[in-house]
């Protein structure tokens, strides 16, 4: 884990907000933001009280801030506090279920206080304590983790000795992705933008990496796969996703997780080759984290026996400070961060 | 069962075929096809002798005449007899597993007869004497009806009361999904390209039926399935999967089937929202018919029960005489015909 900036101070005596602004055009700017102290709510029956203390950076927010309707989430208006998961300590609690100091991750919002009835619009989940910092919460532990998990083992269905490319293999899902493959006995190609990426991912257990900043992607693609591609997970669509569908194995999967590419772009990519799919008789499968909630309580279980023993390694790229909120936003869209990029609003027993 | 022509007369001391003459440029046209007689071959042990029944027209055979690499099937020079599946009689054994008056369908080319050793790549299948015609192995119990059967039962994975989307609705695989879809008290919506064809899909079971020739696919599709697609199954690929994209309801799945709306282009379709898989927790699989070899036996089981007990009707658009082949192959690219086309070389034990 790594740390860019010092935690700045945080006004204890107020619910500290960002709220729309005005909705981006491109990336997110300063002036789509704005910062508001509320007063910090006060509790009914039936209700608890948490306090913030890391908070998800992700792409799909900027999704939220411009308005768009993401399946779960209502649609922001200008002035609403924008939508994000985090993990929080509960305060106070007037909920039968729910104690003070019991850790959860789930909706918050981008503030430092939350006042709820643990909806289950808000898909909450109780973190247990594994002596190690409760950011495990947004990273492995997390959503995050359980998309590798759950898109990887589940909707990828790795079998020893197959050929995995993994885009986005630095982020957050994908540096979990990379270590599930190597502990599958797969052969992992990660793809990424830097070199220090490349490096990163290689200390991950990637074969191989190719930086797509720099080097002929398909190229790549044909040498490292030439027997094909039997497992694609894929981070960030595109002309990638178009690359791989080229370069199938018979029987493949292609396992959609993201497509930071397109966040951006008003006009869509367009794919010319997914007939390639009928070609090869694969499958490409679009996965939602939610219709797998059963096996969330496996899923937990596996991954920290994994970090307990080391077969996996949580990535995290920690902003210090809830100001930071906006710039961090704006940051993963440049290309620096590596793993999943999170805030820490406040310091939790386990950090450092 | 519907014939165009009389049978036209077949030089039964030759083998007659229909070779490459030259590669197609856009349709297949007369100069593409040679036509030769070539002796009737004798057997050696372990071979048998085939006589042709029907043969099977489509549109896969003229990436064949193009010298297209197609899995499965070895790639065909200018002056090789086309490649085509097709119904015929053991006339002559000398192989201990096949006894005279058996019938076969399988790998057998666009020729009267056939001389093979019976070898696992012609995929040969044993056709059981039902009382019904014997094109009955190119249609509902041929590949054709297979692919329906796995395509739409196990891939599609269909629920009672979901919306099913059938396009190339009035074609041999499309005709049989019509009914299974019926059969498994879903909703279907056909799409096809005439007035007539549109009869005939409601005919067999559609609750709606849209003319992609004159009226607004994307329209038609918002209006008739305004709380979403489950199960859409290609078979043309190109725009209307881009529409059917467009209006996924959750957990749905597409069936890529096949793409003939893309056979004749050289630039491939380019789907610009396929990341709606992800928005929607849906699948797009392509699917090979020989990976569900070991369930054969149980679908023409299923379909034949089906058939005799009027589930299902085969669609067979029925060309008569071999002569007619090159011609039937360019009739298919016409729109014309509906269901299984198929050639009758001769004529079988239960033909009216």
């Amino acid at each position: 884990m790594k740390s860019n900036k010092i935690l700045t101070s945080l006004n204890e005596q107020k619910n500290c907000q960002w709220r729309i602004a005005k909705r981006p055009n491109g990336n997110v700017m300063e002036e789509d933001f704005a910062y508001h102290e509320a007063d910090i709510p006060s509790i009914n029956n039936g209700e608890i009280l948490l306090k913030t203390l890391y908070l998800n950076i992700a792409p799909v927010m900027r999704m939220y801030m411009s308005g768009d309707e993401i399946a779960g989430e209502h649609r922001l208006d200008i002035g609403d506090v924008i939508h994000g998961r985090g993990v929080a300590e509960i305060v106070q609690s007037k909920h039968p279920k729910y104690q003070i100091g019991d850790i959860l991750h789930g909706q918050i919002g981008w503030q430092s206080y939350k006042k709820t009835k643990v909806t289950e619009k808000e898909k909450f989940r109780r973190l247990g304590d594994y002596g190690i910092s409760y950011s495990v919460g947004l990273s492995t532990l997390g959503m995050t983790g359980f998309s590798a998990y759950f898109g990887f083992m589940s909707c990828g269905n790795p079998k020893e000795n197959e050929t995995v490319v993994v885009s986005g293999a630095a982020g957050g899902v994908g540096s979990n992705v990379i270590q599930l493959a190597k502990m599958m006995n797969c052969r992992v190609i990660g793809i990424a933008g830097s070199s220090e990426k490349c490096d990163l991912i290689k200390e991950l257990g990637c074969d191989e990496a190719i930086n797509y900043k720099n080097e002929n992607v398909r190229d790549a693609i044909e040498e490292y796969c030439s027997s094909g591609i039997d497992i694609y997970f894929d981070n960030v669509g595109g002309e990638i996703l178009s690359i791989c569908l080229d370069n199938l194995a018979q029987n493949s999967r292609i396992v959609l997780c993201g497509s930071i590419s397109e966040y951006l772009n008003k006009e869509q990519y367009s794919l010319n080759n997914y007939t390639k799919l009928r070609k090869t008789n694969s499958s490409m499968r679009g996965f939602f984290i939610y219709n797998h909630v059963d096996e969330f309580d496996k899923a937990e279980d596996d991954l920290i026996r994994w970090i307990k023993d080391g077969t996996i390694t949580p990535l995290e790229y920690i902003y210090n400070g809830f100001k930071n909120m906006p710039n961090a936003l704006a940051g993963i869209y440049n290309g620096k961060n590596s793993g999943v990029a999170l805030c820490r609003v406040r310091r939790g027993p386990y950090d450092k």
